[in-house]
């Protein structure tokens, strides 16, 4: 997309800036300047006495690059969607199975445009890399497509277009619920009918998309309703083997806990410990993770487990509140997702992480501004396969976001004190540049790659 | 502020709007025609073939004014600010203590000038109504400044600068807790040392604003901990002389029940209903109401009590949530306020509501998105003394809001839901236009009245 030679280096300066994470503490730092060459962070110089000559300057605070570690990029096409049935009578069960109508109306090709809004909608507002957790695999009866990929390539090409940097957590999916023995209709598109064939599709997906940049694999199993534990140990296998990141959702919903313990008589992390999940190599990331006992809690702390928080998505499917201050405390490592696309937003999603703490506990600062933001950016990347992102440092990837300090929300800070402020009170709407594998990709708050892509916000609708 | 001569009609044309709410069921309409004339709704139109000539254009969707019925403007100068203390043990009572030490800060013209600001970044979030909870009267020493009005008449200029309508509600404040005789070194400037003299001096103040435009008058008793019993009777005694608002913090912390319970053996509700609010004629409004028993429940629905909800201010300060589902059942009306000023956004605050209702109870839909429109409007206004506000309605005031639909958050609503979908997706970016008294007072996201007041959010800070 660049017409810069590729070892050229490209020189930013940012008038704040929340550095280091990775290797060295981090911290806000004033005046710094972002060498970047091929991608990676070549230099970053704090506190230079003035704006190198020919730096794309970055006003206000920058940030590292935060990671959505768990999109379903689809489900955007319900946020704002009423509740259905009677008042209160709605649940998580109910809104599932609007969802399963929107995934069956996909197409590769309406798929493709609609993620690539979506993952433009992420870019601008700080995400530079996703982890999308993909199972509509095949046609809606649940034959393969012709070319066998092609959901999947829909999904890849389009975070390419966009450019937002994107693994691919390829799920499998193969039953409706514990002690089925297959999918019921609306779900015959998500099933590979095996793990063998599961391993067989991803192993074919991974020579297919071999070479393409930006772009990493990851393994899914959906969750513990939907893999039996056999299968679900030939996911954990493949993933332990290629050294890939492994996602489930863990006890999201108390029946999901109520159903394992009738038919295994264990939780969903129980089960998935059996399964292998403790000596993995990769990282392992439990998404939701919302209803855990204290020993999920604790096997998660002592392998230092990856935690796929998505509060604001909990709170709009009424799934309730993950403890995230015991689950930290115990030494599992939070990262955040936008999931079901109700907010696309990392800094109210970080927020929201405490404040839901905050709601339980009636205690405040369980998890402080600095914790948050290494959860958004160093953590999230490492939980999806990208072990040397989310920090501006020497060496990480070239991904960056910068928020204008200066309007109504923000004003006001106290300048040292500018990136816990803006944990605390950031919109997706302060965010003006970002940047991804070095090029700036968002502009004043516009996508540059896909400029007409989403409408400006403000002015009279057309 | 207007050139146009007193009884001149401004017509509006509003490509989508939620009419009704006040004589007429509300709904949303397409292609509506608004006249305005003495800063009142003249005529609602719906369905109009054509743009009238020389109308002012709305496009998106244009929605009744929202009132902020809970406001500290001065909190302002605390968001973004971390936690005192170790992590977790922070509270809500060593917050107050980072409040206190901000209160004693301001001087009538600081705190004009932060008001204005407040009050405008309100306007451009979609606030078109502001009741103020003002308790800061006197010198930090607690003497009355030379002007006793002084602070008073800040707060209210202030609005009247900014273009929002305002309510201030006169707090009466005179102890630091149950069985204390008076108040701290930091809570002298709250107090009048005696309901006597806050009668007087609010009876002083209704003359001194006597005239001021879009400029009312409450009554508040700062809670049940801060007003003995007999001076709490005297404030609601002089509300219900005047007939005009109530306002009182409720039950916000568990240690308010708990004093409470020892010293009266009732509950803060309870002391509320002996004091006489039961049959006050005017609005009678808790804050909060966050930990309530089931007897307060019946004594609030009953009585048809407002209840002010604040959930951004109730998660950021640890409060709980409150019963909202089971007031409303019972028949309280619900309303919004931005309180701390830690987020100032009617729609992220009004969906909160229900939001909150969902991590508490694990069921969707307790309060539709019409009936937390409601609460934001109709409920809002006649909770502050705007008996006839909140509705885009012949004979309303002509107070209402327009938000682009056509942005990255709501892009993609079907046309027929965007009211809903807006309770549910929109934020204060959203909002482009915002007309108070029938003027325009934001636009394209700008105050009209202090366009260099608020910076662009976006753009590289100076």
């Amino acid at each position: 997309m660049s017409t810069r030679s590729a070892d050229q280096t490209t020189v930013y300066w940012a008038e704040h800036a929340w550095i280091g994470g990775l290797l060295t503490p981090a911290r806000q730092a004033e005046s710094v300047t972002i060498e970047v060459r091929n991608g990676r962070i070549d230099g970053v110089i704090a506190e230079v006495a003035d704006v190198p000559k020919g730096a794309i300057v970055l006003g206000g605070l920058t940030l590292p690059g935060m990671a959505n570690t768990h999109s379903h990029a689809f489900h955007r096409v319900l946020r704002g969607a009423e509740p259905v049935g009677a008042a209160g009578a709605d649940s998580f069960w109910s809104w599932r199975d609007q969802m399963y109508e929107a995934a069956n109306r996909l197409t590769p090709e309406s798929y493709g445009r609609l993620a690539a809004d979506v993952f433009t909608e992420m870019l601008q507002a700080g995400y530079t890399a996703v982890g999308e957790f993909h199972y509509i695999h095949h046609e809606p009866d649940g034959r393969p497509y012709d070319d066998q990929h092609a959901m999947e390539l829909a999904v890849i090409d389009a975070a390419r277009s966009a450019g937002i940097r994107i693994t691919l957590l390829d799920t499998c999916y193969l039953r409706s619920g514990f002690g089925s023995a297959s999918v019921t209709d609306e779900q015959r598109r998500f099933s590979d009918g095996s793990s063998e064939n599961w391993e067989a599709r991803i192993e074919s997906l991974a020579r297919a998309i071999r070479g393409r940049s930006q772009v990493r694999l990851g393994a899914a199993i959906h969750s513990m309703r939907a893999v039996p534990l056999d299968d679900a140990a030939v996911v954990v296998r493949w993933a332990r083997t290629r050294g890939l990141p492994l996602h489930v959702h863990v006890s999201e919903q108390p029946e999901e806990n109520r159903q394992s313990q009738k038919h295994h008589g264990a939780t969903p992390t129980e089960l998935l410990s059996n399964a292998g999940i403790e000596n993995l190599g990769g990282p392992f990331c439990a998404v939701h993770a919302t209803h855990l006992s204290d020993g999920d809690v604790h096997t998660y702390g002592r392998t230092r487990a990856f935690i796929s928080c998505c509060p604001t998505t909990e709170r709009v499917l009424a799934d309730g509140i993950s403890p995230t201050g015991a689950l930290a405390a115990a030494g599992a490592r939070l990262c955040i997702g936008s999931d079901s696309q109700s907010v696309i937003d990392p800094f109210e999603e970080l927020r929201a992480v405490e404040m839901h703490q905050r709601l339980a506990t009636g205690r405040r600062g369980t998890h402080t501004p600095a914790a948050l933001l290494h959860a958004g950016s160093v953590d999230g990347y490492q939980s999806i396969g990208w072990e040397k992102g989310g920090a501006i440092e020497i060496g990480a990837l070239a991904d960056f976001v910068s928020i204008s300090v200066t309007g109504a929300r923000l004003r006001g800070l106290t300048v040292r004190d500018l990136a816990s402020g803006a944990v605390l009170a950031a919109t997706a709407s302060d965010v003006h540049h970002v940047v991804v594998n070095g090029d700036v990709v968002v502009r004043d708050g516009r996508s540059v790659r896909r400029p007409t892509g989403l409408d400006d916000p403000l002015g009279p609708a057309s």
